[in-house]
């Protein structure tokens, strides 16, 4: 089959690999459509923590089932046949560390993922546990579900931010992933959402998905709302961004690191602010209990995926589909390997 | 002034009452708007526990400061003056009781609120405190602000039930509370939103402010839904209800009752069921904490107004506007003594 | 091997059976010491609606690995080899249903677990997969490690309940359960705790676990503190005593049901007090993210291990133990396989 | 009446004053028992951003009934008549702020509080609001009842940090502060808590009062338990020892910021960690419906008094009070005007 290979940091080709098959436990995929994110740039980068190589990358995606492994019932639990559309959560689990046992799954100690330590969905063909599988509903396109891996990752921010009915919202940086937080803000409680970004394209894109102001600075968002915002989010993962957003946080609110910043940046907190207007700092990494979470909201038409979804380019186009990344241009780019 | 009495349970009549003047913490009205709904109802039945008679009902309102008490400083926090206007929270606490100094006021154990111990706003004028006071923005509306006490009991449920983005909502009862709790879930993390009432009429409503899907029974609900809703709740107060809106919860899912239940009325759960299904109930009373981010919801757009304000009558209508109210006539009437 | 072995419901008897071999990800564990506790009553009886005959029981376990499934790696990371003492979760979970995709794998909606529908540890040995076995401090003897079990049980009903410092407590039932949550509670947050139990006996050691009050009924405790508990605890799955427990229950405070009750009892609850007081109420099944917290609390010395073991017989007197444990001899009561 | 008087920053001395007379909603107070703490030797320092001068210091007190103000009712709810012993929260809040109106009454905007901006208890006699006093019951001594305002604080510490049973703990600061926060901890969910402080005799005390292990650095409680704590607790102020203690946080654990550090201090955070550890880091500020649970809790024996309870000296030797305060012998130091 056809796939896009990383074969060291730095080398991407699209090339030809022997067709995978799926395990006793697993499910063989045509990929219908898989997004690029931030991480993919990272593992082509060779600045991956965890990635290697070589590796066929891709992790937001969603397509067919074209055969089944010799365990998975004919009966199983999610009537899934060849022929069934799912879309897939990319993060496995050891389920034996202690992270595992304790419910944290998403930070289990022996990171494994598709499209980061396992082959990847920037192929025709991906095998996937059927664990990790959800069957699509009719009236979503694989384009749409191909979504539902970076909105369940914005929702586990939200599980982890517990915003309230009412809180006011400053969302920093208006990517993909900021205007998806945007989305769940207005319809997770806020009652409103400024929205900070120095790309002003992104804050029109802001704009028409409903957030109440916008402002390329947050000195800016902080000279019209003085006291601060209950909920700030970052989704910028630039440090010295972070650090602004701590100062826009109303007393008694909260900090939702969600960007990630690079591992040896800093920043510069005052614990007496933290202590004296009892502040929380919280982070939020990947998927936990939000996959299904993140179908239903898109099914439900929380998220605009109209407004999400730009360019689609097939799998031989994958260099310049990064090159639309990198460039900031639209907001999720994909890859159709059926195209 | 004029003002509607409830002499005894039963007698109310519109009649002339001495102008009240203002304590020293207090601020004098002029009512703009006051909302009737069932508590009123309930105060004339003579079947309100805590209500003193003759009493000027009317707890739902806002209007124009035409007086400050003599202890009200000039350059007070709100920056209020004659020609503010303003909304009020009705219920007063003692500050003293257990339930007050642990945090929850709004279960004073000496409960007392304007409109059902003290007089209230279906009058032409009204005495508040002024801790009791919020200064309106200026695009809102008297009319608007008088449902800012409604929707804050509503968004104390929502408080009470804290639910995660992505969680499925079934919601019994399409009443003015049914109806905001609606809006309130849409934008407050619900992937989608079921509504049951007995009232077609109301269903409409219900669907027009984006309820996913509503039905007659909650029966019919769970034949579409077979393994229930994330969160329930009851908006009816109906006890029946409330058993079928049990029913309705699913495995790890949460209950609100929010509807007012009769005293002796009692509801039959199985206990095997909330142990093995992890089911969790709870229960919300009036507004804690929930007035600012109530009109911080109405400010941001998050409750549809002009869907909810229905009738709006003189003074001297008064029980012809209860009459609609008893008729489940519109959503919410009001009353505007200066009409 | 000599078993324990339920043929059919009623009937029970120790026998011999083929040694069990581990598969792949299993190990071979020869038991140490199994608890028995009312589960197994039902199993016997025949009113659990899991069990499936013939069955050897017993889920309450800690023994040595006496062998390696093919699969389990000699690095293993719990660095468990030949010789290892580890105690069991027992309870399986399918991984792939939404309870388990939605982190409330506790609620798996294909419950299978050690000792109910698969060969549990009444028995010289069990196979376990090595996903749910913990590796045992030296200083823990197997009997004390026998108690994790029911202990994880109680501290996932602690997490469920989610006291406060200072919060009061009532506990109804003092058996194993009633006391192990006690002493949780204790050690919990709680500023007192009372209990109650009809059997005079069990108060006894509740009141040398550190019970500040113990009563024979739930109304004598109102007596002394007649505005009720924040905390209140069924762990007798009585109804009738679970619909005092709720009486019991302070404005704004909250009702765990622990106990069991009977699938076909119902509680006959105030759903106006629901709301009017804000009560909650919410319901604790099995264990989740607790097994590895209850043997941390054991280690750290929160739990009175010596207080709780009582008998310790051998596999022999099977029947014996159940005796006990039917006349509510002791508190756990232990078969030690090796004896 | 004689009482402390810091008439200026540096200058404390012990003169007559007049006596004081209570308000119409106020209490005349008899002082018992008045502790020494921190924030008196910051107003003394003239670092306090909050204190008015001169100030009589004392916010930590107990003491008789000696007068009630006009407006207290013979039956108010409290039972309070002249002879009654009382405690006494210090903060005062204006009830109309933003923060108070949403429940977070210890940031209000108008902060005041007896003992920092109006008149104390280093005195014979002090004024109270009848609202801020608690009954005692009758087996607490006032010396006892004057460390609930310090154990409210560790509770407030607590309910924010919001530990779940089975937590580890790690506490730098064997303080005061530090002492309350460990007693609290293991009996607040803990599984074992490890004590950091650079005073060994500090040190000593943690371990009378139950701590698994103390170090004299974070990082040998590392050595110790290298994946970190599940609860991590600041009680110094110090900033360097706040940044370890981020760093002595094990994966999706808390960090809370107790300690007061200087307003210019900051700490260098890794947000990559926050974010990829799922980190979460609070504030607590003071009491905020603590005072009650406090109280509760000295009298069921979870705060073991006599070991906190160290020197008692006359008001006439206030200075000579402080100087053992600052130099760190002994744990509570009080005053007791009566002596
Ligand atoms: N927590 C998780 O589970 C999770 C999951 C996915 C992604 N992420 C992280 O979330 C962050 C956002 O992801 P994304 O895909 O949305 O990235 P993105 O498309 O690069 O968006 C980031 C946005 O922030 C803007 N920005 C950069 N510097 C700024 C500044 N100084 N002030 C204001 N805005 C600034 C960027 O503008 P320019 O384009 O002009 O630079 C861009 O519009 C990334 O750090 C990513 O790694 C986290
Ligand atoms: N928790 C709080 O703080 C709070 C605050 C305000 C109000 N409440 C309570 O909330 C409830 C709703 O208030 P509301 O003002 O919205 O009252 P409402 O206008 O009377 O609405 C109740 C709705 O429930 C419907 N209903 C009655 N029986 C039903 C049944 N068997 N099945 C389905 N629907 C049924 C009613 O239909 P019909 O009109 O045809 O009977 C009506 O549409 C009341 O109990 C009220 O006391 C609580
Ligand atoms: N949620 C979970 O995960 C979980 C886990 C394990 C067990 N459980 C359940 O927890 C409950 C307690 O378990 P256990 O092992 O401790 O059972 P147990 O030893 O039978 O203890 C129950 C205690 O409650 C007492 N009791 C019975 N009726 C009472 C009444 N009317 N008033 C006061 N006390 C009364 C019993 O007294 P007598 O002995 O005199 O009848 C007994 O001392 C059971 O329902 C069990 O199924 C739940
Ligand atoms: N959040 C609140 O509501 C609240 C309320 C009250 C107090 N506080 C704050 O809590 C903190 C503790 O109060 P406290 O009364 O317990 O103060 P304290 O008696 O001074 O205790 C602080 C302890 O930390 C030790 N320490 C100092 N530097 C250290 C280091 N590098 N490593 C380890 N230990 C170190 C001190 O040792 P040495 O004595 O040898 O320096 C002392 O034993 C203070 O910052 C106080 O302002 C907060
Ligand atoms: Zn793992
Ligand atoms: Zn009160
Ligand atoms: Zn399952
Ligand atoms: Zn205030």
């Amino acid at each position: 089959m056809r796939a896009a290979i990383i074969d060291t940091p730095g080398c991407i080709r699209v090339g030809s690999v022997p067709d995978p098959s799926p395990g006793p436990d697993e499910l063989l995929i045509r990929v219908g459509a898989c997004g690029i994110c931030g991480t993919d740039l990272h593992i082509l980068a060779g600045d991956s923590p965890v990635a290697r190589y070589p590796i066929i990358p891709g992790h937001e995606f969603a397509g067919e089932v074209v055969a089944l492994g010799s365990n998975v019932a004919l009966d199983n639990d999610l009537n899934l046949t060849v022929g069934s559309r799912v879309a897939i959560e990319p993060n496995l689990t050891c389920g034996q560390c202690e992270m595992c046992r304790t419910g944290h799954e998403n930070l289990c100690l022996h990171y494994r993922a598709i499209g980061v330590t396992l082959s990847g969905a920037m192929a025709e063909y991906v095998t996937v546990p059927i664990a990790k599988a959800y069957a699509l509903p009719d009236n979503l396109t694989l384009r749409e579900a191909a979504l539902i891996e970076p909105v369940s990752c914005a929702v586990r921010g939200m599980h982890s931010l517990n915003p309230r009915s009412g809180d006011t919202f400053l969302i920093a940086g208006a990517g993909t992933m900021g205007l998806l937080l945007l989305q769940l803000a207005l319809k997770g409680g806020a009652s409103r959402v400024a929205v900070v970004d120095v790309n002003t394209r992104r804050l029109a894109r802001a704009e028409n998905l409903g957030a109440s102001r916008t402002y390329t600075s947050i000195q800016q968002a902080l000279a019209d709302e003085p006291s601060g915002f209950n909920c700030v989010i970052d989704a910028t993962g630039v440090a010295p961004v972070i650090e602004q957003a701590f100062t826009a946080v109303k007393r008694s609110g909260k900090l939702l690191i969600f960007g990630v910043a690079a591992d040896e940046a800093r920043i510069s907190l005052s614990p007496f602010r933290i202590y004296n207007e009892e502040i929380t700092i919280v982070g939020s990494m990947a998927v936990l209990a939000s996959f299904q979470p993140a179908l239903d909201l898109i099914c439900g038409g929380v998220i605009d995926t109209q407004s999400m979804l730009t360019a689609a380019l097939p799998l031989e186009d994958f260099t310049r589909a990064l090159d639309l990344v990198k460039r900031g241009e639209g907001v999720k780019t994909q890859i159709l390997p059926g195209l």
